[in-house]
């Protein structure tokens, strides 16, 4: 029995139909995704929050209602949770450009882990808005609806050009802020905190040669001790990380 | 042909034999890496590094060698890469207590992405230890390997009793950080930037409570706006980044 079959939203689901599974496994691909508008969320606490928020949870299931195995075909995951959730997709918001406040723009971003990652560091962080190029992976991806860790339900990614993006942000005076390895050492640049766009490029090949023009700020995180050059960059989810802590620093 | 046969240390080997293809297999399982003290390492660039690297490279093997069929055999990848190498781990080198300089120490840490990514980060920032509590994951896991993106070469992962590693700072009076969602905003803090420990929990736990009792300063990484509290937390690689880039800040 669910707990929470109270809620007018819930609706449980003590059995899973042949068609409903086969409809969850869809929704691995995006696809299927996009044709049905809905996403997968899995794990108790992330299942028990979208029940609690302005989503549309159009089934869930829990592990003691439905089993073991039943739930071991419908999860995405190598060990199976004790829940999971079949939500809408809220309606995109578009913002109006130029973007206000502190936006993300990744360009090229592919691995879902990583954009899971961003979009929860993004809501502890309050960033404003999160941008991403056409060929970014897909935010309700499986593995980023997890990496997310419920962040997914608060915030919204949009895939847009991000040339144009940066250019309606140019026009308005807005930096566009993106890191190089031939950037400035952040510690020595006083960061517009208001209102800013930080590109952040992909995983193999950072910002791509066409948006890397727009940038009008090129930004350095410096290695210990500065001048040391062991590795060859951080991971992109720490490099947003960094640099939204810097920007929303008091 | 390999490019690099002209190193000594270098041990070409254009065709797989079965014995290392069964060999290079197990090294998936830490049991095996233990008993062969070998670990696997992929992707061309980190395959070049290692050949340049202080370390024992005992094999390695390129696509235009043995073909795709083969690497798909011995890689631990989705996709597997162009290159993979064996290597001999690096003899163990235990750090003398307490450690000097700025060290990291990670509780339960079960993640392999997350370890990756973490001494990848370290290596960034010139982190002078990196411990690790024995049910951490292994930092020769192949994932772990991976997220490093070859930082593995050069930095070990010190597996140990964190509670005495923290015990012996206490008694020196070097200062134990630790983030805890009742810590003090970090921002209001003067950190030791010269000698610390930082102690970062597990994914689904935190710091275990034995191990927070040592903690002498309890900090906290703000959200945005402050006090406002949507994700409960961030993931455990960010928040270890932050607090490196804080304590190397110049």
């Amino acid at each position: 029995m669910c707990y929470l079959c109270a809620m007018s939203k819930c609706t449980p689901s003590p059995t899973l139909s042949k068609n409903d599974e086969k409809l969850i496994r869809s929704l691995a691909l995006k696809k299927y995704r996009d044709s049905e508008n809905l996403f997968i969320i899995e794990g108790e606490k992330s299942v028990d929050e979208a029940l609690a928020s302005r989503l549309e949870v159009v089934r869930h299931y829990r592990l003691s209602d439905i089993g073991p195995e039943a739930m071991k075909r419908i999860s995405q995951l190598t060990t199976p949770s004790p829940a999971l959730a079949v939500i809408r997709k809220p309606a995109a918001v578009t913002p109006s450009l130029p973007p206000s406040g502190v936006s993300i723009a990744l360009d090229s971003v592919r691995d879902p882990g990583n954009l899971g990652t961003i979009i929860r560091l993004c809501d502890w962080f309050g960033i404003d808005h999160i941008f991403a190029s056409e060929d970014t992976v897909d935010a309700y991806n499986p593995k980023t609806v997890q990496a997310s860790m419920g962040a997914i339900l608060r915030r919204q990614v949009t895939y847009t050009d991000l040339c144009a993006l940066a250019d309606s942000c140019t026009s308005a005076g807005i930096p566009v802020y993106g890191t190089f390895l031939n950037g400035e050492n952040i510690h020595r640049r006083t960061l517009n905190r208001e209102r800013c766009l930080i590109v952040m490029g992909s995983e193999s090949f950072g910002i791509s040669q066409k948006l890397a023009e727009k940038v009008t700020d090129r930004l350095y995180i410096p290695p210990f001790p500065e001048g040391s050059l062991t590795s060859e960059s951080l991971n992109v989810a720490i490099a947003t990380a960094i640099l939204c802590y810097e920007i929303r620093r008091s």
